[in-house]
């Protein structure tokens, strides 16, 4: 069966010259970049290189790049390293989006039963965006953090960090956000942004899971999240994970070279299919998503309207992959759960139509073709 | 120039079969474990395989393994999250070796300095062993960890962790033990030791960098430690890093085929170095290790009587890189600070002796031709 992989938010197939890019790395270059010999040094040479190179891409200094092990562990790190760093101290207030993806909220809500941190959750606007002004209407004296995603992993809207961080600044909260999602797909300068943290994952961007960049910008106080040796500059600890990172450089490499290509390819696929899904299911579609230019070019949410046409997520899911076809029912965080997204309760949806909700995520490889397939089975399906 | 590895107790070449294992993984089987769809099953296929496989290899359950992105988030994974879980408890002490890893040290220090736990540190004995009487002579009734690694990173010496276990366990104290150099080298048995947590990391044993696994007995108390998705049965979010665990199931599946064979190998190389050392340098050169029952097959360190043969380790090292050889003077993450080992220290040299330390760590691929060479090279910078 030649299958259509429409998941491409959850994980993205490793490019062949990213893997190219990794081989001398699992291969002769197996040293310890931390090891004071040749094989050390020479994984240390690329350790740096990639580091500039993903500086590069964000508008960052080279300073301010630290790898962990993937966005889940940028996450705790930003979040519980800043949190412990104000810990005792009347700094006890955490302001983030009810958006967030569970990386982010499990953290936040562990904090706050653990650790007694306060936590207020924002709703996004009737819009889906999250508003500078909401935010800013929750600040108290105590506030030090407010946690934002730039764009939603599940349904691609992006928000307002630009006027969210012009705010926190005058107040001297920090602000971090969640950016995986947003890389490569829309523009994303953290000088331009002005955030204290940004989150890239190389598995989103064609490179190999279990290797992230976390970004803090120069003077911001966070405490080091996995203790050990001094690698990171003291700030990350544990043996670098040196092919995953050449890998990492090489993707971020791509990008450089075909953002545009790649925002236009997204782009034309979206328009199709949501074109061919106002023409097969009319009114009876709900599209999950803000105006275009708020929301990311590869990701396509739907919700099935509950009163007129009553489908499971779950069960479109699996009769798809039947099919032959992998599309998501939110975040391959949550699926499996059988709940409906918060993200979609969030945005307003009921609990039928959010349960019959869909996530269709493009990457470079799918085709036009792969749409008008995908819209002949979901015909099929549904009927 | 040929070059000759002997710092594998840092970091080991992937083996052969091992990178072959991970590349259905880096190319058509890229799915997300966690995507309800065949890209994700297959991969969740591969996830639990390999949660069979070294599960059995050490004894465990496979409900009991946990995968994390190394040995030092293992490490700070079971620390802190027993410390976490008991916070606000009277259980507030912990006893540790002086001469772990600083993977617990630099986490230990951190419980302590922020979270208000009390941290004892035990001495080793005068055979460089911890024992069992002398961590129990510390205990009170706030202790509820004790966290004494299974074999030391850089002397090799192995730890009478049973008997620590047997009186930790009358005591309901919980039992940490750092084994990450012990695998593959040794008899490693978690029901055998009865510990609480253990720590499995496969770039250690010829698989790749960036993947561990953290064994957490069953109905043990631990916070989870890096939040997010539901993945690792609500223990450990983040996506799956699947490439990197299909080839650390390959790497234990050699280890068990071919443990006793590995092991011979490494004890013919230490004893051919340990002969043509006493040779060449007679009682200038120190041996850092316990009686050879109770030392690693594969590590040899040694450090030079300053009042005999006054070289600074460091020196050596680049000298010897200089001549193609790499070993280390401790342990990759504590080399470049010019510092003499914390763990040399504790088992009593002086800090002139402490810094013309080396640490000669064997692999599969080495040779006794490679140790001839390796005392050669070493007397010519000696002399």
């Amino acid at each position: 069966m030649k299958r259509i992989y429409f998941d491409n938010a959850a994980t993205t197939e490793t490019d062949e010259e990213v893997l190219q890019a990794m081989m001398p790395y699992l291969k002769e270059n197996f040293g310890n970049a931390s090891s004071n010999h040749f094989f050390g040094k020479t994984a240390k040479v690329l350790l740096e290189d990639a580091r500039d190179t993903i500086a590069g891409f964000i508008g960052a200094e080279s300073r301010e790049i630290f790898f962990t092990s993937g966005g889940t562990e940028s996450n705790n790190f930003a979040l519980k390293g800043t949190a412990f760093r104000f810990l005792g101290t009347d700094k006890n207030h955490i302001i983030a989006s009810s958006t967030e993806h569970l990386a982010v909220i499990d953290t936040l809500e562990y904090l706050k039963e653990k650790f007694d941190f306060n936590v207020t959750y924002v709703k996004p606007d009737s819009d889906g965006r999250v508003s500078a002004g909401t935010v800013r209407s929750y600040y108290t004296p105590h506030t030090f953090l407010v946690s934002v995603m730039h764009s939603n992993n599940e349904t691609g809207i992006i928000n307002d960090i630009k006027n969210i961080t012009a705010d926190a600044n005058e107040n001297s909260i920090y602000v971090h956000t969640d950016s995986v999602q947003s890389i490569g797909k829309t523009n994303f300068n953290v000088k331009d942004l002005n955030v204290n943290f940004a989150i890239l994952s190389a598995h989103k961007i064609y490179g190999p899971k279990g290797i992230s960049a976390l970004y803090i910008k120069d003077k911001t106080q966070v405490d080091k999240y996995i203790h050990g040796g001094k690698q990171e500059r003291d700030k990350r600890g544990g043996t670098e994970n040196i092919a995953a990172i050449a890998g990492f450089k090489k993707a971020v490499e791509l990008l450089n070279s075909r953002f545009e290509k790649d925002v236009s390819h997204y782009s034309s696929l979206k328009k199709n299919l949501a074109e061919g899904l106002k023409e097969h299911f009319g009114d009876a579609v709900i599209f999950n998503s803000a105006e275009n230019e708020n929301s990311l070019p590869n990701i396509v949410n739907i919700s099935f309207d509950s009163d007129k046409l009553d489908y499971d997520g779950e069960m479109l899911l699996i009769q798809l992959d039947l099919k032959g076809i992998a599309v998501s029912g939110g975040s391959a965080c949550t699926s499996g759960t059988h709940q409906p997204s918060h993200v979609l309760l969030e945005l307003g949806r009921d609990r039928l139509t959010a349960l019959g909700s869909l996530r269709i995520s493009f990457g470079r490889k799918n085709t036009l073709g792969e749409t008008d397939c995908f819209l002949k089975s979901l015909k099929e399906i549904v009927k």
